[in-house]
């Protein structure tokens, strides 16, 4: 690959050789680990997201998913629970000792989400709103940073360099599909763009393919395939009602679906020489 | 057109027959009047923002726009000089009577942002910051509602409708430039948008030849033709000394351009039964 | 506008300073002639060929467009005329002192199509036909290359210096439209092209609003905003009942709107200081 | 996936439920066996194709690629060897046991190509010549069907459409990347298509990871992400030179790496629980 002067440097491989390995209470991201993050879209209500959760905890899964916050196109459409949302979450995940992976949409919010959050969600549209980078370069809780649906390798590398700059090294790329004209898929997952990743930088890179594709027939094989090309993990919906959801049901997972899934994500780390944290019989120890 | 339901009721034609006219202090955007808002990308100092403030007004220019807090690709490049900026600005608006139009790139700003400017900005990564959208669809300023670079026209109309739902009436549109596989202008200017909009919202539309182009001989024939498509008016960077600009310098106009630039907008409106505000001899009278 | 190494040549302005003009018998295209170019998409049967082709030649049109063989996507969907098509257009444009302007297909039917035609259009998806473009370079009648719906600028004008360094001068630019990821219109017409080209290349260059919009009501505003940015001439699609065309018929023009196009495409010529060919006043003499 | 009504038929899994499996001389495309085809863009000379092959066929693979005839965006590029090319590549290949993959651009070359080809390769340029693809309809040999680079999934089916409509039932697709507006890499390869394709059609497909990403250093894992996605097979530009190389030097394989990605490919196929026809333990019988 071409080693022209990059206009990023804390984000780099040249700065940090080894890969950044991200420490939660009961999982890591990056390293020999492959993560599977689980939930639905949003959280709809109290039943709901006990119901996925319960559910995902007994299939050993660490990290849970969900929007309480949501961006959403019209304003019309469901804009998520809010607080309440990110209080069920929590409770949820407390007493199935998992952790929370969450939207944060603004800097208003981060105080909040911050406190309800063990992972803050940076959604697409917001890769390049620099004031909320700014602030959560400020706090101590790792950030996913999602690919802007109409950016750059360059332009996500440097909205990285934007919060490692602030002084947080706690950074999770996910690659969730870009815009082009193909309308077959909702987004074009670029899974390319992993192998880049890995070579460019030290941070971890994730697939989120229920986004990347908005077809749940495919998030099982682009899964296995994001692991396969070098991701560190993988964030899907599921739901316990998919055709019921409020939002993003098409993409979303059965239950039965997701069992099945979690055998080929594991089966796929383990080709790659990696394991995953959910396994009876993990080959990684915390 | 075809007559599908469309998503959006506030902003569309069938909801308001009649063109919405927005009145400022010293112009009005919509209407008869095809406005020129012009200015620098960013404030760069006390002698640049006058300098030009001043060259604008004998121009007799109403509109002047200018960043003050910049949302840049890169944490290294300048930043705007913010609150600063915001002072500078208004001191040379208020000296040589002129109005203000800036960006503001989030919710915790509008307070700041509304204290000096005439008309705030939503720039291309922030049309889906919905908490953005909502702050200002509370306020009684105008709002200039750039496409986002990936945007389709109805995600655009409902980030509009997010504004007007609210309780502001006052939305401008901005075309300027979608992102697309082309890389011999900066952005593809999507002027087909302008009589499509027109024809499904009562909304005040602009371009932003500048942005769109990112080439300073295009500003000319491209603000033209977005005229003569519908445009009620166009938003233009220039400089006094666009080679030693701090950001987007090879699309800022010369004043020599911009004298010239005016000329083609007035004949333009002319031809397309409409006026400018600028004009000595101006048909339209406030 | 940037002055690196240019990987074409013969089309360059470098190369050739002043504005190539194509002579036909009837009329010209480039120079000082805004060129309108009109007819159906394609040839359905006798009674609908006269009948445009009479409406065109009543009001002073000098160039019928139709295609024979038509580019299909799918193989279930008419195909064209053929030969026949070619036969009747010949015989209709006869009749009524007109030209004919239609697509070949590939090297095998270059004789044929030269044989009833006075410009040879490559179409779309035939831009980067290197077979065809070499045979076309060795004929003496006019070619029309519409840009490829993914081919940028670079890519485009190569295209035309296979024509042209095959010993063929003769070659019309059409800009198109581009695919990109906005549905609201058929293709995003990138009129910012138009002034790029002519700083760029000798070459003329027109505009085809009807595949660019795919809607009709959009033809009428393109087409003066594509003039007014520089453009050398227009094509569009008309119909005697756009309703019951065989393809393309939403966006092509009724005959009535037809009227009302030339007349815009007049005053745009003249506007911009140029005229038209079909002006019973025009100030053009051949 | 959504069951609305396919413009496609003969190309779809309701049409014929089994997947086609394409048999040749020494192997076959489809079914059980995951392909590995391999050679340079272009042939170059006798003693760059004798090598390559004699590698290859060492290596036991089965399909050299080569191009005789190249498509090439400037007229001043290399060309191809042409019919020289062909003469060459099945001298090779005759001498070696391997068959001949090459591309025709054109109907008149059909004839000429099918003599030396045992499967004929459509470009991405050609995806929508539909007179090829109608001349390729009526002859015997297997077709590599190149996905246009701008071509929907649907257009791309309907392209194979024309061939099997023609009687020729011995189509491949072939992904090899899209044009987005990301320039990190060449094309994006699009391997969200893969699963999807085969859920649709029981056509066989392919990946081009050289042509999908430009960059040697990412053929091996998307080769990888390929196949675990699903894919019948993939297909490789290698060199024994690549910094010399006429044409894609920097997406050709050197030997050694070569050797690595077979060995990958392999350990993919079993993953998927399918055999490479290579492997010295194939599991495959023909």
């Amino acid at each position: 690959m071409e080693n022209k002067r990059k206009p990023y440097q804390l984000v780099s491989r040249e700065w940090k050789k080894e890969d950044t390995v991200i420490s939660l209470k009961n999982t890591t991201i990056g390293g020999n680990n492959v993560c599977l993050i689980a939930g639905p879209c949003a959280v709809e209500n109290e039943d709901q997201i006990f119901t996925i959760c319960e559910f995902l905890s007994k299939k050993n899964i660490k990290l849970l998913r969900g929007g309480a916050y949501k961006p959403r196109t019209s304003p019309y459409s469901f804009q998520g629970l809010k607080k309440d949302g990110l209080i069920l979450m929590r409770q949820a995940a407390d007493k199935y000792g998992m952790g929370v992976v969450t939207e944060v949409m603004e800097t208003n919010l981060v105080d909040e989400v911050y406190q309800y959050a063990d992972i803050l969600q940076v959604g697409t549209r917001n890769m390049q709103n620099y004031q909320l980078l700014r602030a959560l370069s400020k706090i101590d809780k790792p950030i996913l940073l999602k690919r802007g649906m109409s950016s750059t390798l360059e332009e996500w590398l440097l909205a990285a360099e934007y919060i490692l700059s602030g002084g947080n090294e706690k950074v999770i790329l996910c690659e969730r599909g870009i815009r082009t004209f193909e309308t077959a898929t909702r987004n074009t997952l670029d899974l390319s763009i992993i192998p880049l990743v890995k070579a460019l930088s030290h941070l971890p890179i994730i697939a989120d393919p229920s986004q990347g594709t908005g077809i749940r027939e495919l998030v099982t094989p682009m899964s296995m395939a994001a692991i396969v090309a070098g991701a560190d993990g993988i964030m899907v919906e599921v739901h316990n009602h998919p055709e019921e959801a409020l939002s993003d049901g098409p993409q979303s997972l059965y239950f039965d679906q997701f069992a099945h899934l979690m055998e080929k994500v594991e089966q796929s780390a383990h080709f790659n020489n990696r394991a995953v944290d959910y396994a009876v019989d993990s080959r990684l120890v915390y």
